[in-house]
């Protein structure tokens, strides 16, 4: 088997593959991310590299322009090594930055989770972890006084603190006689409750830093964290990352499919627990000068396919009729199980899924919100990669996930990009001019564009008479900006020029993108359509609408109106919220009880399969428009462009 | 630093090592067994070991005569590496040498454990394991259908077993979505009922094999375990191996001694669990023809030192004053926790121990001997490595600890074995000749002498005049077998001459072994005439005396009065249980409740420590006489040697 060595720059990482390796393959065996939201299947176009010597081999794309070729640009997963090759890997779009923030009282975050605790305790559940730290000076063993080291600590904690049923692991066992006899048998226990049982976490001498809690988003496309101190509730930091596993697929059913493959499940499983949150638990222990032993708790939310393979287990028959997931509800496991860093006896909640596409997120993002609670009928809209509904109140729920697939995150669409420094997150396209303004976000120059962004950009296009309301680019527009893309065969709108790009190269939204992103608005519209129908109801029957997810707080609502996104209705019923789920997983870290309560909500709600609805795919059809094919459900927007 | 290979014969295996390294050390390395009962001090001349060529130092040692020198016979620990050297390593007295026997209905072990089973059943305790195989046939996913793996299983145990509160662990929910479809749904299930909650420990298709638990004694010298059906309670088959711990020394204060070293209490417990426990656990599933996930439960009973060395929990206060061990009880822990290469999932239970030196055997063993719910005044006496007694009834129970050491398992004794093929266990000496008769083990030459072989022989000695009533022999007989070791500066006895010997060396017991057999047996009745004298009791008001140990079946009661050992007392008295602490694990493996009254057995007992006790070192040395400087307790041996 002849054997050819690929060096990475600007890494200098270097392999030794087969001859007739994919190149894709070959940078994922080198340990180097590349982006590649459709899973190295040659549609997307994002995992360009640029070969700067060897023999190769490579496949026809249209993505690439005759002068990307020359430059000797590559999709790495349309090229294959013939020989030594030299490869430069343009830099991934952030997808490994990590973020860590403080999060400080008053600002918006801390007020979000502010007031979803103060709706908790509202409903009676009292702020408890179940986890406590406790002083305790042993008396010291004598020949008189000769109980054994674990007996002497349960009965201080039986005689000053009335604390029975006392267990713990034996790494915390063997780690006993050493910290009793090096502290002078003055030690602090920290002690978990759970079921009437009490487990002896960890036990150190004075120098303790305390008991924390990670909480955790684990979106498809985006990961987020919270550090909490257990003792009094405060989030220490706050940090997010992408999702490790894009780089083989961005979205849900491009994992399933590669979790399939040789190894694909366990290459997934390390991804998210190692790739991403162990990473970013590094970052957060960093920030708060503390070590991994303190963080004694953990939940995560994520949805059903997150969830499976964050726990190395098969989401193959997700994607299956009948959609049958292994699990919804995860039984109680502890941190050295699934390889998360931190205290390895800390127990790990995964919130309870729903069904196969509505998951623990959702059922946290409910929790937060407050919907299970609330007398108003009440739309619970979750905008990230997919997007998931929730219609109801405090008597019934109803749900359903749209195969939005990952646009409002920027994925599948050739400009777009998470919302991270770099990203134009709003737009505005002057009438006449048809010239953009735009906002970026941080003090770079701009890379692609979110969510908000996109849902500005076509807005903005339609109304601007860029494109019609089929999202066709109109060919009689003699503008600059206004081009045809000859390898795409379609027309295209350069939103920013290379000069002012980050890295030099035009950002241009074409009507593949359009579509794309027509589709996934089309999905969620019809989506919701169906619940109210489901329930005998209207969109002029909503009281409340809560926004959450990644498409970002700079979502202009009135533009996600005019693209037909979000029902027409006043703009005061709308409440934006953020990452709902992490909300809902921080509630369930500080409160033990809104475990219980989450439980209860995934076992309340009502799911409703889409894909075998009767009248789902007329709906959808009609929801493709711009703004809808039923002008009436739009009057405020139809008197815009008219 | 200057590298020297050593070859071990007859294996071959190989070794690289720094010049000036110890030879026992080397062998240990290179994954070689060698006996060394002092732990590698000199004192025992066990570690015997061929040079066959190689530049190497050694100390000196009394222990090897002119001729062993000049035949290139060496004690590794006293032999240091100085260039490439070839050794051969003399058989080792089958430490590793693993017998597994069937147990069958009618057979002696069979019986005793049919009687102790009879007495717990009488007091009330019920015949559960609390392991539960339960056939299901779960209806297949559909669209209507559609709730997850996990739930179905679940559901399907609640309405057709009523069984509620299902937990698993995560290795058992990632096999659930294959073996599902793999079986068409109709599945095995095996759940362990504790305190209210099943636990899913595996699940599998019809090819299931059942559902077995291993019983273990962890003895200082001898391990034993029984591969128990749980779901009939039957014996399948039975296994004894050495401890391999016992290279690195033969007693408990050698090992808590060499844990304190470097990497020592990580040899000693890799030693127990992977180099003994897995090798008989190995054997046993082999022999039913079983997979070791079908072991769903395991019980462990050893003493203090042994419960802390197989967990690998630093033993090292229980040496040092006011000896305090760890744990007495050891919490709940799982197989995969201990690396004992069982069903990952299986609960481990450790027996609980009462003090440093009385541990969770003796427990077992006084669970099994039904003294606990005893009228009579009785005895409970374990010969193993150390010496063990409990005195009591239903009303009360006392309890010391002996430091015998291994005398009676034949270590520290410089022919001692244990009781293995080519163990002598009998001795009878003729009168006039002083002609040894002996009863060897095994269809092969003899080897060594076992503890019963060594109590006959100290008492026919005594009988025929060849030692006095301190152990000396007399220098005054003209007979062959008596003769002077000048190495030694000792007289000995000739048992075997070494033409009839296995490896061609004379058998010989000298007054150095004579003398450690009656600090033995010494250490033994003082301490259980100072349990006696607590109590306000003598020797004449024992109902019952129960004989339970490694000392084996052969033992004479009556040679065991002659020397000292055993009270004086009516022979129909006694009763010999084998072990005890093995049959007491097999009662807490199959009767979950016989857990509980263990755990009131070793809380009730109360624990007398020799070593403060203000009369105990004139009772010992009263006692280290043949048989005693008080004849009056032994009025019967007195009239035989008038």
């Amino acid at each position: 088997m002849e054997k050819c060595t690929v060096v990475f720059n600007p890494s200098k990482k270097s392999i030794s593959v087969k001859k007739g390796a994919n190149l894709l393959e070959v940078a994922r065996k080198a340990g180097i991310f590349v982006d590649a939201p459709c899973g190295g299947r040659g549609h997307c176009g994002k995992c360009r590299v640029k070969v700067e010597s060897g023999s190769h081999r490579m496949e026809f794309s249209p993505l690439l322009t005759e002068e990307d070729i020359k430059k000797g640009i590559r999709l790495a997963c349309l090229t294959f090594v013939e020989g030594d090759m030299v490869v430069e890997i343009e830099e991934a779009k952030n997808v490994e930055d990590i973020l860590v923030e403080d999060v400080k009282p008053g600002d918006e975050k801390s007020e979000r989770i502010k007031n979803a605790s103060r709706l908790l305790e509202k409903e009676g559940i009292v702020k408890d972890s179940g986890v406590f730290i406790i002083n305790l000076e042993l008396p010291k063993p004598s020949l008189d006084d000769n109980v054994a080291d674990f007996e002497r600590l349960k009965r201080e904690l039986k005689i000053r603190h009335n604390i029975e049923n006392v267990t713990c692991s034996l790494g915390v066992l063997k780690s006993l006689p050493k910290v009793l006899r090096q502290e002078d048998f003055k030690i602090i226990a920290t002690l978990l409750k759970s079921e009437g049982v009490y487990e002896l976490l960890k036990v150190e001498g004075r120098e303790n830093k305390g008991a924390y809690g990670i909480c955790t988003d684990v979106g498809t496309t985006t990961v987020a964290a919270n550090l909490v101190d257990l003792s009094t509730g405060e989030i220490i930091a706050s940090a997010t990352s992408g999702n490790l596993q894009m780089q083989y697929g961005a979205d849900i059913i491009s994992r399933i499919i590669y979790a399939s493959s040789q190894e694909g499940l366990e290459k997934l499983r390390v991804s998210i627990v190692e790739g991403t949150i162990n990473r970013l638990i590094k970052e957060l222990i960093k920030k708060a000068k503390i070590s991994k032993e303190d963080i004694v708790a953990g939940v995560f939310a994520g949805n059903t396919t997150m969830t499976h393979l964050l726990l190395g287990v098969d989401p193959s028959y997700i994607r299956l009729e009948p959609y049958i997931p292994v699990f919804r509800e995860c039984p109680q496991i502890k941190a050295k199980d699934t390889g998360i860093d931190i205290n390895p006896e800390a127990n790990i909640t995964v919130l309870p899924n729903v069904a196969s596409y509505v998951g623990g997120d959702i059922v946290s993002g409910v929790l937060a919100s407050g919907l299970w609670a609330e007398d108003k009928n009440t739309l619970f809209l979750d905008l990230g990669t997919n997007g998931e509904i929730v219609f109801g109140n405090k008597d019934f729920m109803l749900t359903c996930a749209c195969s939005a697939g990952p646009a409002f995150e920027g994925g599948e669409i050739s400009c777009g990009m998470r919302a991270m420094p770099g990203a134009i997150d709003e737009v505005a396209i002057d009438r006449k001019t048809l010239e953009p303004k735009i906002n970026v976000l941080g003090d770079i120059k701009p890379k692609g564009i979110c969510g908000s962004g996109l849902i500005d950009l076509i807005a903005e296009m339609f109304l601007s008479g860029i494109i019609d309301s089929k999202g066709k680019i109109s060919g009689e527009i003699k503008n600059d900006r206004i081009r045809y893309d000859e390898n795409l065969d379609v027309m295209e709108y350069v939103v920013v020029w290379g000069r002012e790009s980050y890295d030099g190269r035009d950002i241009t939204i074409n009507e593949i993108d359009i579509d794309n992103l027509l589709r996934a608005k089309g999905a969620v519209f019809s989506g919701l359509s169906v619940l109210l129908k489901t329930a005998g109801l209207s969109v002029y029957n909503l009281d409340k609408i809560i926004i959450a997810g990644g498409i970002g707080r700079n979502l202009h609502i009135k533009n996600a109106k005019i693209i037909g996104l979000l029902p027409d209705i006043d703009e005061k019923k709308f409440n934006y919220m953020g990452n709902a789920s992490l909300i809902g997983a921080y509630l369930c870290l500080v409160y033990e009880k809104a475990r219980e309560k989450a439980r209860e909500i995934a076992d309340s709600m009502t799911y409703i399969e889409l894909s075998t609805y009767p009248s789902y795919m007329d709906e959808f059809v009609s929801a493709c428009f711009l703004p809808h094919t039923d002008r009436s459900l739009f009057p405020s927007v139809i008197s815009l462009i008219k």
